[in-house]
């Protein structure tokens, strides 16, 4: 090696300090134990069974939410963790259940159809037996030939993007190849391409005219809204139709809706054939505590001087109302609950505390994580940072659904990526090598990352998880796979007992710069 | 070439005369028309979209087939086809209709559920919020220990069959190798492997015990029963739940359901969680009219000598009932209609008279082509043939889905096998290139095939059929191709126009041996 090269590689590593850090390997015996209680003795299709058919539906602010929270204290707390606590995180808004909902195609024939009311939507005025009235309108002034027309109708916009039907499965896992690709360099940064100026004019347009036609279908005295997305085969898409806030903005009760309903309504409406529909919906809101919640119980540390340092883990409870919120996210909760099962029940000697959070109000904007975040660690506006900041070794989510472990994702926390590859060594035999530096986004550790935290979600297999289930009225149980989330947990358990085990707290990002205030 | 094979050969070729036929090729100019005007002016999507969206479902008796009928005749004599005749081809016993289904959760939680009534079930006494209770049983005698356990109940058997993540698609078509061994010469006979002893014996015992359970959950005062078959993501598979003959046994009311549903129900009853329901079934017999119907319209033959003599060409218009029986068979009425169509709008002189056939009953045992074929042509089960069957130049019927034709079936009638080769050689750039000398069961041409009478069933593209639309509440318009129905409206029209100008009518096999009553 000629000198140059070596000053050059001196300086580089002081640059990275990070990567100067022991890679110490997992203790192999303790891997061991883990992979035996944890394939073995797993509970992990115990939990999502409760998480799931059990206990139902967990929006945020809903019945079924308090309950699961409640139940998986006491479960945890069962399990001999310590401080479980169903923590508050700030104000949510309200909360909402349904409790009763009817569908059917009247004219010109009777079917039963698919669907139920969109979350935070009123109820109707009891059972209601109305005409469907189309509405096409790519613009405000569209409206106008609607009014005076909607009173005691049930309104639907046309359906201009009919089902194809598709010659791919809906299941898939990665290839190798597909990993590979994942794992090769890139800009930390790399992500989704951000909208044009364009784009963001018309996605704004487009939901200026949404707002307008609420109102307007509102004052018109319309009866009730019919909406869909996408999906086929019975699936449909849900989501919410009005803002869960106290001072929300009233609206119709809407029905999110199978596409082949809706489809069928609009072709036969665009064809000028009258349709009748007999609908009813029942939805109760629940004002008294307007708080969100998030569940954290904790294995408390071992060694005097580092149990005061925490390595967390944990992944959303709340789900949307149309189904059980399988694979988002009982299926993440349902594995960190067995890690921290599988540590217990190994009675492992972790140095540093491990705390286990199950947030609320994720699928409405992370509410939970970053309740909990602003609360305890710091505020991402201000970078103001709180004492406890200093004590997070690291985090881990799972929020990707029912698909074993593939990889883990650095948030370009490049430092770690020696670490994560060392530790992923024990598990290549169950389908996980894979270290990117790249960032993945959309839940819960980015709470973490936002404080320049090390907030990690590893890679998963997709299954069904974009076609079927992410928020669909289709996300039960059956979908949950055994086998993988029996291999994510003992992953899982492993990482977090490495964390709360090795010499230092898991290598840092930079702390991110203050935002200016837009 | 020596002396022995020689003559072998010759007296083959005296046993087969048919193989001296003349294979005439298709009239180019012909083709082309029909080309242009089934492929740019096609109209088969719109007669589809009238069948299924605008009818609805056309359960054989219904209100719906019965609307179906009319339409269909109106719609075939508009084209100026003669004869329309709505035709009785026998008893077939009570008619049904569903005039409302509600299917919902109460216990855990509240959460609508995808099902609807089997077919032939009664009401239930209004709205009825029961307790569901599951049964266990692969024997008789594991029902003595639900006796007296059972009334106010509604019941259902234990799901034993999870739903499996599939990693191939719901859609496929065929590969250039599939049709290619498809195309091997087989023996005639070889299709299904016929049942064991021991298979047939198991499958009458599970017979045996579904009635026997009706009969007990009935006795026992049970309001309801829950079933399904198979089926994910919302779809599920629809068929009756009694008999519509007008002696038929009382049944209960029973709901067929979405696995998912049913699969939930069956986890918790079996961990000991009670289930509570709320479901409504509103069904409707008609009985002042136990005739089935056929449909039928000619397009009468313009050659004086060859106008008595018959092509005939259909598919069955009776469907099931949870959905508007798209693929099952509206496909195959659509394009037989929209080929009698171009025949027409083109002005061809067809030699012989063309009649369209549109059966029904076809789902509950091809009733209608039977009756139709008992009535006109001769019966089966003695041989006896009326003189009407001497003048069946063919039969083509289509009732495999929505795929393109990518071949024909000879019933092993090898004769034919020529003829269909050249008459196909026009459509290779469409994707149909394969004549097969396999049987294919399961449908109309069978009552022809039965009596010794050349009727064909094309192969088409499978797309989804077997996995999402066959008899399941997703048999909807939105699953039809128009593409494809296109292509195949092409070549059936052409086919016809053949047979009904070729100098003779197509070969037959030899007339089928007199069965042995059983």
């Amino acid at each position: 090696m000629n000198k140059a090269l070596q000053l050059f590689l001196g300086a580089a590593f002081l640059a990275m300090p990070a990567f100067a850090q022991q890679v110490e390997p997992l203790d192999a015996t303790v891997v061991e134990k883990i992979r035996q209680e944890g394939l073995k003795n797993s509970q992990v299709m115990d939990i999502a069974f409760y998480l799931t058919d059990v206990n139902g539906p967990r929006l945020s602010g809903s019945t079924g939410l308090a309950k699961a929270n409640q139940w998986t204290k006491d479960k945890l707390t069962s399990w001999g963790l310590k401080n479980a606590v169903i923590e508050p995180w700030g104000t949510f808004g309200k909360g909402w259940d349904v409790e009763k909902s009817y569908l059917a195609l009247t004219k010109p024939y009777y079917q039963p159809m698919i669907g139920s009311p969109k979350a935070w939507t009123p109820s109707t005025n009891g059972p209601v037996k109305a005409q469907v009235m189309l509405v096409k309108a790519t613009k405000e002034e569209d409206l106008a030939q609607y009014a005076g027309k909607l009173k005691g109708k049930v309104v639907m916009m046309e359906v201009t993007n009919p089902i194809k039907t598709t010659f791919t499965a809906d299941a898939s896992r990665y290839t190798d190849e597909q990993l590979q690709k994942m794992a090769e360099p890139v800009q930390p940064t790399a992500g989704r391409t951000p909208m044009t100026d364009e784009q963001r004019a018309a996605m704004q347009a487009r939901r200026a005219l949404v707002a307008k036609m609420s109102e307007m279908f509102l004052q018109e005295g319309a009866v009730a809204m019919f909406s869909g997305r996408s999906g086929s085969h019975g699936t449909y898409f849900t989501s919410n139709g009005a803002s869960y806030a106290m001072d929300a903005k009233p609206v119709l009760p809407e029905f999110e809706m199978a596409q082949e309903d809706l489809a069928r309504m609009s072709r036969l409406l665009a064809a000028g054939i009258p349709v009748e529909v007999e609908l009813e919906s029942k939805t109760r809101f629940l004002t008294d505590d307007q708080q969100g919640y998030n569940v954290i119980a904790e294995i408390p540390g071992t060694d005097k001087k580092l149990k005061s340092e925490i390595v967390m883990l944990g992944g959303h409870i709340d789900s949307w109302h149309a189904a059980t919120g399988a694979t988002d996210n009982a299926a993440g909760v349902a594995v960190m609950m067995e890690a921290v099962r599988i540590i217990k029940a190994l009675n492992l000697q972790p140095k540093r505390t491990i705390r286990i959070a199950l947030w609320g109000g994720e699928e409405q904007g992370l509410h939970g994580s970053r309740g909990y975040a602003k609360k305890h660690l710091g505020d991402p506006a201000t970078m103001k940072l709180l004492p406890e900041h200093a004590k997070i070794a690291a985090y881990y989510n799972l929020d990707n659904g029912s698909g074993k472990i593939r990889g883990i994702y650095t948030q370009g926390n490049e430092a770690v990526a020696p670490l994560f590859t060392e530790w992923l060594k024990p598990f290549h035999d169950l389908g996980a090598t894979t270290v990117t530096n790249r960032n993945t986004g959309g839940t819960d550790h980015l709470s973490f990352d936002g404080l320049g935290l090390p907030g990690f979600q590893f890679i998963q297999d997709g299954l069904e998880y974009n076609t079927r289930t992410h928020h669909t009225n289709m996300d039960t149980y059956d979908r949950l796979q055994a086998e993988d989330l029996k291999q994510a947990s003992v992953i899982v358990a492993s990482f977090v007992y490495q964390s709360a085990t090795r010499k230092d707290k898991l290598p840092r990002k930079a702390l991110p710069a203050v935002k200016p205030q837009s």
